[in-house]
């Protein structure tokens, strides 16, 4: 049932963003513990960024290459409709669903669904859990070069305090060991073009250390799974996070 | 973190009832598993069903101590308010408190707190939680005599199906394999009182069944966490349930 | 009011589907219930499933057709997207509106609009919902050729189980009749390729059982209604779920 | 299942009220309704309202006396802790479940669970919902004297709009007939001591034409059912509430 | 924080409706506060309603713009999709965004994102609110001529009760003064077309005057902020709508 | 309608806490942003924090008295049923109803109701709820002596971020001045018992930061309004909470 937990090589991990910095600064760290452990991790950003105020495109892909590197993890982009453009479209679903059954992931990240923050967010959220779903499906004819793959999980991230959605239960990672923290931070600092006018990075570690301080730990980032989990005993369920 | 892991002898389990069979109907199977996997259980029932339609006191503790047995679980009993009567009191909390700390359970099982169902199932739900947190306080002058404890985790299991809350994602377990299931059933037929003119141990077993459907597995039972769940790592975060 | 109740022939009930099979599985049973009293079914089939992992077109095709049959309704075939491709375009829901003024339904039931399930499914319910509210205004160039028709009554069903609405009171409809159960499984049955490698007629039974069990009968359906419900007095207004 | 619909007198229904006038204005029209086709109804009052700003109890029990006289119905006075003094105590729901087991009807009616509106409406809600469980119980030694009942449904009302629980789909009643209405009016207005200062009852009528004009009716009272309502075909499941 | 409390002119109001007549119906009663408080309103009708059983698209033009004059509102109309026909794409909002980047206003006002309505409401209100953002993203091309601006506050009105947001708290403006009411009412009656066959104007007048009942005044309508509210102290954060 | 904006002396801020530092830790930068405007304010503290784990009744009175007086506050400590033993009870409702009257506020503050919390945190707020209405009954035999006084809004604090209600669209005050914030900490300070060995003060300026950064400024504390709120003009409403 969890055959990543004792393999010797975990299936990779793949991680969608709507712009070049959506992944480092919604769930950064976690990506940190994954590839610390040695998981493999691809990251598919599906703009330039080319619409945000600060930033030509050149240098947000830059900016995403490097920081995707010190995250120790792959990375490609992709063009669906642009930055601020992006609608939700079967087409685009497919794409994705390539994308997974190419890489074969055994857990997927991508932006949450609530829909009060930038559009693109919600709308790749959709586009990929509508994706995760066709890459199992076996007779689409646009995928048929492709065996079909079911991913073991998909879960969300938020980009922003306010993406976290309420209706779903969250799952904490702890990323409080000193070496994620940094990696994370350089992997935000990284995105410099978006760091110098605002606090982004202050920002999402304080969203952490909040996290971490309930979670009676230092720094914790919240993901909510798409569906609820399973798992073989109470003994491997976790912990509470409460400490307050 | 998660010291219960890899620890040669896990933490116990306290699962409380408010009524002879609740602990069973409501979640035996997850009993089963943690019990055959070598963890303690342990078994407080707040009533000996005197109100019900059938089945006479001394026969239900009987029934409950026989089927707790079956389970591998000691049990004890303890009069509250009894059967039908049970009212949310700070004393109550207290005495729950006390059992808490003497056990010191890393997880703790209780039903849970939709108000639809019979009143004394949410109002034990929520003398448990609270239960759960004087145990950790230092001052409270009644629990002087035992040390503090804090566990690990309160999840919540729903004696019947409209029991289920709908605003906390569920962890589902899996207890598909035919010894668990076997005992299971064994500990609900056990409360022969309760068994005899409807069948509650058809409605237990078909609802794991369908949860085990949805997720791809033969029985699954659905705990629901008192608190977000604190993980090491994604590797540790269970799989989705989704096969449908 | 209600002037089907009394009426020697009632409206028609309108199902649609976005592969061959939904109607079937989600409420074949409610249908079979309405064809047994007396009441035309008609179905409309919104692609071939040729997306799906067993089962060509034709063959599916076939098996809907002989389905249909079965419970006593009537069925065409309505090309949109194609399986796995729907999307929301008011120009579908002009086409469905279209159906609505031909057919003349009292009741119309869609896929429900949860949208963490198949994406035809909830695409397909959003536009009937929108299809139903076109198909009563009066100014819509493209339906000019028909009279405006209002419906009754739009029911949402869930094709499975996690595809429930939650935030919705759901309708039971009782389905235990042997007769009426017979025809849903035989209905269910005629896919013969959706039900070879797994057990979709069994999950779909042990559903209607466990709902069945709480309402105190022996099969339940149900149903969530897009508008509350109007009854000229309590008389009218069923009787409670719960016998647990 | 409906055993109410054709039999020559139907089963009684019993209301519940914290104050001398919540009945009336929360769901008095659909006590005429009732009364008006031939069914009994009986009033239960918990109070004589003594903490009110106005009337004082003596004024306030002729009022009620009067006003169910209007409404065709039969009431009672039953002392629990006093107006605004209301606790959720078992022994005050033994004494509610006693007289469910003496009057014996299909419907009851209680204020509604929403916890923002006057304490005791939310409490009196909550004791009646736990009264209709006991009053089936067999074991209940309070309650040997009398033949254990089953209701067939428990509605709440909502005394003002903002009592009307929004996670429950309500069921519309029609009190559209102008001698439902005249009659709800007068059992209104009997209540003197409570209209003078305030227009309690333009409130109300108020609230019944709007959701009345989206029924495309007169006037609705809205009802909030407990539990899902069963029916046996959608012939008999009401038609949808909109108009605009 | 909130320059438009004192400066001598306050910044417009931009309101958008999807029909001629929905800014009036939804929200007629506060643009007609603010006009009379010397602020400037300005409205976007994005069709002509000529989806609609009454009125030609001339007259409901002529309609729409003798009551924006009545409101004392500039008007002009926005061709989208057309009236039943507007679909989510990211180039009607960057329409929107130049709007708003024209007008530059501080409040925009907007139909609600409940989707059981009318279609073209809730995809405007999306559109809206997308365009709320776009408008202050510097990076987009085809806004490039125009200076970003961020509005201060995006207000949701219900076009109809059932339209209301339940997630949202609502924020209740006192529209009572008679000269309000008169103008409000004047200019629904405007739309002579819509209010000849059904009483929509009652509707909306009951709504209100039912909101100001539970809140101690005459009338209120409700606005849902699509952002918390930030306030500089308590003094400044309103008093509660709770009268009964 | 906001008597309080233009009098010369605002009526006082009443707060009650179940401990002796919750009101600081929850709000107590709001206290310090309304007592430097010159508003009265008042705490009632409800035990002396006799259960905790750290500080003996008499430090913690003498810290919340320091702690009061530092944000410009009176305080008085009212016996309940103690530390860690409050209960829901009419009795303890008509004491703090006693106290409204007494001080005549037109804002209260009490910890919110999230269930999930210290248990006396949300039973206090039920009880501060109850009484806010209690106060203006003008029947009630036991506040006699004292005239009914109607607040003018309730809102509710989070002492920790997971007792932040879900269901109500929180209110942001700007507590960003320098000075307030100094303030604020101060207070929290003088709780030494309570922050010597977890960082509090840290954990609350952290979410004050965080909901800043939210809304642009340098720190807020989110109020959760018990009714909506009632303003005379959009002008007065507020501005939206969103930076990024």
């Amino acid at each position: 049932m969890k055959p990543t937990l004792n393999s010797p090589e975990p299936a990779p991990l793949l991680a969608f963003g709507a712009h070049p910095d959506d992944i480092e600064f919604g769930c950064g760290g976690v990506i940190a513990r994954e590839t610390l452990a040695g998981r493999k991790a691809h990251f598919v950003v599906c703009s330039r960024g080319e619409a945000g105020t600060h930033g030509a495109p050149k240098q947000r892909t830059a900016e995403a290459t490097k920081s995707a590197a010190l995250l120790g993890a792959t990375i490609e982009f992709l063009k669906l409709d642009g930055d601020a453009h992006l609608e939700v479209r079967v087409a685009h679903a497919i794409k994705l669903a390539e994308i997974i059954r190419r890489v074969r992931p055994s857990v997927v990240l991508a932006p949450s669904l609530v829909e009060n923050q930038h559009p693109d967010h919600a709308r790749l959220g959709r586009l990929v859990r509508d994706a995760s779903r066709l890459a199992r499906y076996g007779g689409l004819k646009k995928l048929r070069r492709q065996k079909p793959h079911a991913i073991e999980q998909l879960f969300f991230y938020a980009v922003t305090p306010d993406a976290e959605p309420r209706e779903i239960t969250p799952v904490m990672i702890d990323v409080s060991e000193p070496e994620i923290v940094a990696t994370w931070a350089a992997a935000m600092h990284a995105h410099a073009s978006q760091t110098s006018t605002r606090n982004y990075v202050e920002l999402q570690l304080t969203r952490a250390r909040l996290l971490g301080a309930r979670a009676g730990v230092g720094h914790v980032i919240a993901l909510f799974p798409n569906e609820p989990l399973v798992f073989e005993s109470l003994a491997h369920a976790g912990r509470g996070a409460r400490r307050f």
